[in-house]
Formats: C-alpha cells, sequence, structure tokens
C-alpha cells in the first residue's frame, strides 16, 4: 500500500495510448518515467497475476445469513428516517476495501455491483483516500464556488488534468454537471438550443418578440414542440427530461407527466450471435428504419438522438457497431444531434475507456454524458456552436462540483498507474469464457450470455433471477439485476482474474443449490 | 480560531430555541454545557459586537482594477476549456476568509453575494475544514453508496444529528438531493404520485393495465395530465420539470421545451408598505383570487402550488404573512399540495432559520425544499402518504451525498454554536436602518427598499442597476442583483454590524461617483 501512496497523482503513459487527447489544448507537462510500468504486470489474462490489492481478503467471508442480526437492527433504526424498502445491504464501508463490501455482521462479499455500478477502483482506494484528504479537496469542499460566475482559480488546471485528459476522441470540451440525470438533461437543453438556434438562422440573429413572450407562458416558439428519441428499454434518469427518455419499467414511470416524446425500438438480439447473424442484422435494420422514420414524421421534430451503448437499467441489451454506425448515419442525413449516455458504460468497465469507442464511428457523437465511475458527471461536445449563444442560457449555481472533479482525476490516475482498462478487457475475456463453460454446464442457469469482448460488462438471463441474486449473497457474492430478468455483472476496474474464479465458484454453488 | 476549532462538533442549545425539533424522533442526547455562551456575545445589534473571525482582515483591499492582470491572464485561459461569459470574478479561495473573497491580483473584496446566497459560514471557516478533513469525511467522498440500496451503517446517524435537526416545523421527514432544481423535481414528483393515489382510492389500489402501458408511452393515464402551479417571477430551478415552474426571465427559459402548466401572478407591492396597506392588500386578495380560479380551471389539474418566501432571482418580490396563509388555505381548500421553496431563503439568512417560520402558519407547509447554503439539498415533508405505495418509485443511484449532508451537519453546529440566525435578525435590523438612512440621503439611488425584519436578505431598486454592481467592485464590495434591477445583498451568516458599516460606506462611496 505503501507503494499506491508514493505513486499517486503522477504521470499517465498506459492512458494516453487508451484515449485519444484533444489536439486543441496543451495537456501540463508531465513527468516522463513510468510508474506505470511496475504495476502493468498486474495487468494479467489468468488468475497468476499478481494482485492489485495486496492486502485484501483471499476471498468472501460469511459470517450470518445476510442481514444478520446487527444489519436488521441498524436496518429497522433507518427505516424511521429513510425509505428502506430498496435496501439491498447495509454497508460498513470503514470495513470494506478493494473489491470486497462489509456489513455490520462481519459478513465480507466480493462486489460486482458496486453501489450500481458507480465504485471504479475499489473501496478506500488509497490513492483516492490521499486525494481527498489533500488541502485542495478540503478547500474545494468548504468553499464551493458559483463556477459559471465565480469560478476558483485553478479550475482550468482541474478540468485540463483531470475529466479533459479522457475525452473521448474527437471532443474537447465539457460541461460539468452533478449526476447522470441532470448531464442527460442538460445535454438535451444545448440540443434543443443548438437546434433552434439553426432554425433561426444562426448565432447572431435575436429572438422575437413572440419567441421572447411565449417563453414565459411554456408556450411555442418559445418554449418550442421539439422532442428527444430514445429507444424503448433505454434508461437516462429520472427527472423530468430524462424521464420523459427513460423507457426501462412502468415503476419508474408511473403518475409523472412526461413530454409526447417519441420511442423507438431498440434491437432484440438473439444469442448466441453467431448463430443468429442474418437475423439480428435484419433486426437491426428494422430498428433503423423505424428510428428514422420517426425523425422525419413525429409530430415535435426531434433535436437529438439519446442512446446507451449498452442498455443498462433496462436488462443489458446489446447492439452492434453497425446499429450505432447506422445511428450515426441517419443523425446526420437528418441533422440531428447524436447523443449517448455513457453514465454507465463508461469509465472503463468495457475494456475501453468509453464504451462507443469500441464502433469505430467515422465522426463522433455530438455530445457524450458520463457520471457514475467518474463520480461527477457532465457532457463532453465539441461543436462550439453547441454553447449557446449568450451566457446564462446554459447556467446553474453550482454548474458541477470542484471537489468531485478532483477526485475523477484521482480516479483517472489510478486507472493509468495500475493500467486498468486494459485489466478490464483481459479479466472481462477470462471471466467470460468462464462464463461459457459454466452456461455449456447449466443451460438453464445462463441464458443468452452476452457481453464477449465489453470488458467486465457481462449479463446473461436467468429463469429465476430473484433467487440467483438472494443466494448469491449466502455463498459471498454482491451481484445485481436488470430488466426483469438479467443478471447484471459491473465489478470495479480492479477486478481481476482470481475474482473472476471466486465469482465462477460462487454461481456454481449457487445454481448446483 | 483555536477556540474554534477546539468547540466545533458539540452541543446546539441556541439552535433548539430557533427550530422546532420533530417530537416524534429523539434527538441524540447533546452534552449540556452551553458552548454557544462564551460567543453568544459575540452576536449583538451594533458595530460593538466582537469578531466572529477574529482573523479576518478589518476591512476591503483594493490594489487594482478588477478584473486585474493576473485575473484576466487566467480568465483567457479558463475561458479555452469553460464558458467564461457569465464570469463575474475570479476567485482565489485559498487567500479568502470569512465574509472576504480574494482574487489573483491581491484584492479582497466583502462578499455579500456569497457564491449566489450559497456560503453560509464564511470562507475557510475552521469548524468546516475540522469536518470535511475528517475520516468521516474521507470516507463519504471516497466510498460513496448508493443509499436507496446499500446505505451506509452510519446514515441513520448522519441524518438524525444533522439535516433532520433543523426540520421545519410539524415536518419530521426528509429525501435528499444534490442541488435545488432536483430537490424540487423530487418534491413535485412525490406530490403527484401523492395525487394520483388518492384519484385511484389509495395505497394498496392496483396500478391497472391502462396506467402500466400508458406510463410507458408518456400517455396519460400513466403519464398524467397534470400539473405545478407557480407564480409570475418564481425561480424554481433550470431542469425541464423544474424550469416548467420558473418564471424569472427568458434567457432561463427560450428554447426550451415546458409542460403547458399554470402560472399565477405574484403580488407587485408598493413601498414603503406602510403607505400602501389598503392597496398591497387588494394585490394580494387579487393574486389569491386568480391563483384559486386557475386551481379550479385549467385544463391540467395542479397537484401542487410551489412558491419561494421570498421571490429570489426574479428580483427580490416580498409578500406579506397573510398572502401565504392564504395560499395555505386555498391549497387545504382544494386538497393540494402546498410546497414551499426554501433554496434561497432557508438556512438562516432570513433571520428565522427557515423565512417561512415568519408565516406563523396553522398547519405547516406539505413539503419545503432546500440547498444553497445547506451545501446539501433535498425535501423536507411529514405525511407518510408522501412517501410512494412501493420502493423504486421516488429513487436514482446515489439519492443525495453523505459527505454533503456531513457539512452540512458541520454547518448547522456553527450555526448554533455562534448563535448565527439570532445574528443574522440583528445584523439585518442595524444594516436595514442603514440602508434606510442612506435611501432617504440618496432617494434616486435606493427605490423599494425591502426586507425589514427578514434578516439580511434585504434588497431595493435601483435606476443603474448594473453601473452600481460594478463600481461597487471598485469600492471593495461584492454584491449581486436579481431581477431587471434590484440590488439583492446575500451576506453570509457571520455578517455583523461592522460589515453592515463597510458595506454602507462603500455603497455611499459608489452613490457619490
Amino acid at each position: 500500500m505503501a507503494s499506491l501512496l508514493r505513486n499517486a497523482g503522477r504521470a499517465r503513459p498506459a492512458l494516453a495510448r487508451l484515449v485519444a487527447r484533444p489536439v486543441s489544448r496543451k495537456a501540463p507537462i508531465a513527468p516522463q518515467r513510468n510508474y506505470a510500468s511496475a504495476s502493468a504486470s498486474a495487468v494479467a489474462s489468468d488468475s497468476s497475476a499478481p494482485a492489485l490489492f495486496p492486502d485484501e481478503p483471499s476471498g468472501p467471508i460469511v459470517r450470518t445469513e445476510i442481514p444478520g442480526p446487527k444489519s436488521k437492527a441498524a436496518v429497522e433504526r433507518l427505516g424511521k428516517v429513510f425509505d428502506t424498502r430498496s435496501l439491498n445491504m447495509m454497508g460498513n464501508y470503514n470495513q470494506s476495501y478493494g473489491n470486497y463490501i462489509a456489513d455490520l455482521d462481519g459478513n465480507v462479499l466480493l462486489d460486482v455491483y458496486a453501489q450500481i455500478a458507480s465504485i471504479p477502483v475499489g473501496y478506500n482506494n488509497p490513492t483516492l483516500q490521499l486525494a481527498a484528504s489533500s488541502p485542495e479537496m478540503v478547500s474545494a469542499i468548504i468553499n464551493r464556488p458559483a463556477l459559471g460566475n465565480f469560478p476558483q482559480h485553478d479550475w482550468a488546471d482541474i478540468l485540463e488534468s483531470g475529466i479533459l485528459t479522457v475525452a473521448p476522441k474527437g471532443l474537447d470540451q465539457v460541461f460539468t454537471a452533478q449526476a447522470g440525470s441532470d448531464a442527460n438533461e442538460l445535454a438535451y437543453k444545448a440540443a434543443f438550443m443548438y437546434r433552434r438556434q439553426q432554425e433561426r438562422g444562426g448565432a447572431n440573429v435575436d429572438f422575437t418578440e413572440a419567441e421572447l413572450a411565449s417563453s414565459m407562458t411554456n408556450q411555442s416558439p418559445g418554449a418550442p414542440d421539439l422532442s428527444i428519441l430514445s429507444f424503448k428499454k433505454g434508461f437516462h434518469g429520472r427527472l423530468f427530461g430524462s424521464l420523459s427518455t427513460t423507457r426501462s419499467k412502468p415503476i419508474h414511470k408511473l403518475d409523472i407527466p412526461a413530454f409526447d416524446w417519441p420511442v423507438a425500438p431498440f434491437p432484440d438480439l438473439k444469442y448466441p450471435l453467431d448463430q443468429y447473424a442474418a437475423e439480428n442484422q435484419a433486426e437491426e435494420q428494422r430498428c433503423l428504419a423505424e428510428t428514422e422514420r420517426l425523425i422525419k414524421e413525429w409530430h415535435s421534430p426531434p433535436a437529438a438522438v439519446v442512446v446507451e451503448p449498452i442498455q443498462s437499467e433496462g436488462g443489458d441489451n446489446h447492439a452492434s457497431p453497425a446499429f450505432f454506425q447506422g445511428l450515426r448515419e441517419i443523425t446526420q442525413k437528418h441533422n440531428i444531434l447524436f447523443i449517448v449516455d455513457e453514465v454507465q458504460t463508461g469509465v472503463g468497465a468495457t475494456g475501453k475507456f468509453w464504451a462507443h469507442h469500441h464502433w469505430d464511428l467515422p465522426t463522433p457523437p455530438d455530445m457524450v454524458t458520463f457520471s457514475k465511475k467518474a463520480q461527477t458527471a457532465g457532457y463532453y461536445f465539441a461543436n462550439p456552436d453547441l454553447k449557446p449563444n449568450k451566457p446564462y442560457r446554459q447556467f446553474n449555481t453550482w454548474m458541477g462540483d470542484p471537489a468531485r472533479a478532483i477526485l475523477f482525476r484521482a480516479i483517472i490516475q489510478e486507472i493509468d498507474r495500475l493500467d486498468l482498462v486494459r485489466n478490464t478487457a483481459l479479466t472481462g475475456d477470462y471471466l467470460y469464457s468462464g462464463l461459457q463453460r459454466l452456461a455449456e454446464k447449466y443451460p438453464a442457469e445462463i441464458l443468452n450470455l452476452r457481453g464477449q469482448g465489453q470488458g467486465t460488462f457481462i449479463a446473461w438471463d436467468s429463469p429465476r433471477r430473484d433467487e440467483v441474486l438472494k443466494k448469491a449473497k449466502g455463498v459471498g457474492i454482491n451481484v445485481g439485476g436488470s430488466g426483469e430478468r438479467a443478471v447484471r455483472l459491473r465489478p470495479m476496474l480492479i477486478f481481476q482474474p482470481k475474482h473472476a474464479d471466486l465469482l465462477l465458484e460462487g454461481l456454481e454453488k449457487v445454481f448446483r443449490s
């Protein structure tokens, strides 16, 4: 752990190979010594890899049924002041470390859910601990600025040495936010303002009196009849605009007023992919054709299409690069914006820093939104016209949070130092092979295994999903679901082949039960 | 400063007098020794009061024009990666202390804008510094839980010893959020779910097939045609739902699709109030009558009315307690919810912990939203039916942030220890008297002075507002505006009579220029 601390916050050569740096800015000069080289040997494709977290437990510890007596008492107490009906497990984060989450009863579980895919580099990661206790962080916490009006003097540094170093290929600007839901809404706002500016004839054309007046009564043309097109089973957040694009489950949407925006079908692929190549291709073409039809015919024209690279909350639904290339083509053809929601897929989990880098697009998405493992949020973009033509149009009091931006910088440094994107790609392949073997052995338990070549972003359908999730706790595994019947794996980026072995052993115990 | 550190995080007897504690929970037992008594002497109604921050500068320091050369260079650099068109002043928060904000050129300004009213107890407050560097805070930053699924074991403690100790009178539950805008949207969602549950016949009545299906296509009845009623010039945030209730200025709303929700007139009072008592009363009655008409006749029935105690962004517009009592009466009569948006007015600024405590309502509001000076966000409520009937209906990944909840707890302790709500009430009276004298001397500069008896939440109209704000920097004062022509004062809670003297002197210099 001492060496972890010593190396924190230095060069990130490994990451440079994985993430395109924007060319229009100078990155701060980093020392040339390759701090990642020593630890790169920890990244390997089998269980012989040295531990990234040597002090981790060697495996799960299950002492009581879960929840145990202490957890039960604590949950009952919490229930008096907080809604505990969705509680899965109460965490004792003082005792959690690396890939392992602890509870109050001394149980320590291998965590492949990771706070709904939002813990990037392990509980109590020493590098993050150092960043979080730095004077810079303390100041950011207690002197939180209104960034649009009174930015702190080192805000450019924090952006340039952190968030912007991992900007997706072709994008070099960022607008910061607080969570995935508002990141998406801010991107939608940028899309609407862009669209209306185009319709109006450019940034220099003034608003009309009719626009000014009608905006104040929520009427067109000031509040225009435009939309965002999203996909069936997509999830983009639960505020009013983002929820209008979320199509995951009724329980997420019931009783909440929503905008009358269009929803296109998302490909419903058949597995294994190689056996259904022609059918799946036809299915993707069908979805693309319907998307194009909606763009042309919907009563409120879409200003943008928003899509997840892998539909996560909605059931781990994948589509091929060809589908996303098709979407990019259609959006360009009809001059509407293409927003990629990487809130859950981003920051390394799929074996690339951004999942859409798997698609090899000829032109980048117009906006890419992020949160979760970034521990901050926002949207990346490049087109200067996506900046509204006047100040205070895209604005709010805090406009992000320097404290969380500092934390993301430390996360990026840790990902780089430990070569974690490569680790996730290699470990993902190892895990996927293991799951294939398990699926052959227990064909009734693992259906539609998916996520090959997508790092550890792997899922399958289970006929007794909720039972599997519950029983997994008994064998020391904390794992989550998505959609109606998918088991979704969302381990941290420090998940190694030896953890995959433990996961596979645990799953086999559950399947045998 | 040593004594500040020593006393941090102890008893809060003073606050107990100012804020009603919910009766249904046991507050953690606090030591009986009165730590506030030593410092209470610092709270006084004139400039003889001992300094709450003895190490503060004795007054502003203006070394260069603002922005000076170093700031200009830094702003230019920031402009390459961040929108600086709304930039007011770049802060050097390492050099800022107490009521004073520093820049990069050695200028140190008395800050009565305080990051758009969001800094509660001074820059680099030592008590907050201690809280922000505690192991508890470090863990909260690096091990951020998905609170709905995996809450940390001390989350009940953090709520009970912090946010809930200052719950408004009659409210004893809280749902946490991240910023004012999403706090309001979550309250709106609670209101819609509550309304539909009533229409449906109670918590145990199942959703219909039609509701389940239509919710997924954003159509009624699943996505119901209901609304939130707000007021002209009100401001409630800038996400899609909150922006639909915001009616401040076109620049906040242009080009963004909005829900067709009703807007009622907010009283346009004449000043001085005592000269226009009858007219103002009639104006408030007119607004109440129109509100009631909209509730009865609007095509999408309102599930709730949302109102700020003092319209802040929209121009510092006040109304009498009678008006708000009338609103409470109308909402009860028509069985719709009453949401008070205390995002800007809350946490002590008006001389009470919550501004709506000035109204002496017979029954509390149904929900009270907060953020800014709380440095976290959420809504308070009491009615158990405001908790949706099933889990995962009011849910998101993070559901607030324990790090910020820990910070709010420290803010509450500091407010209590230094008796800051009383300080704000007394200093506000002192400041208001000074402004009255200034208004008599410069009647063309200070019009419609308002906020008497509302702590330091004071404003006036200025025929040359933007020039006054700009010139104030030259005399060492950082002050903001609201609406079209209001100068709004939003000092921190540690603003004392001696600071008021400096502010009054500075303003007089500006008026003379």
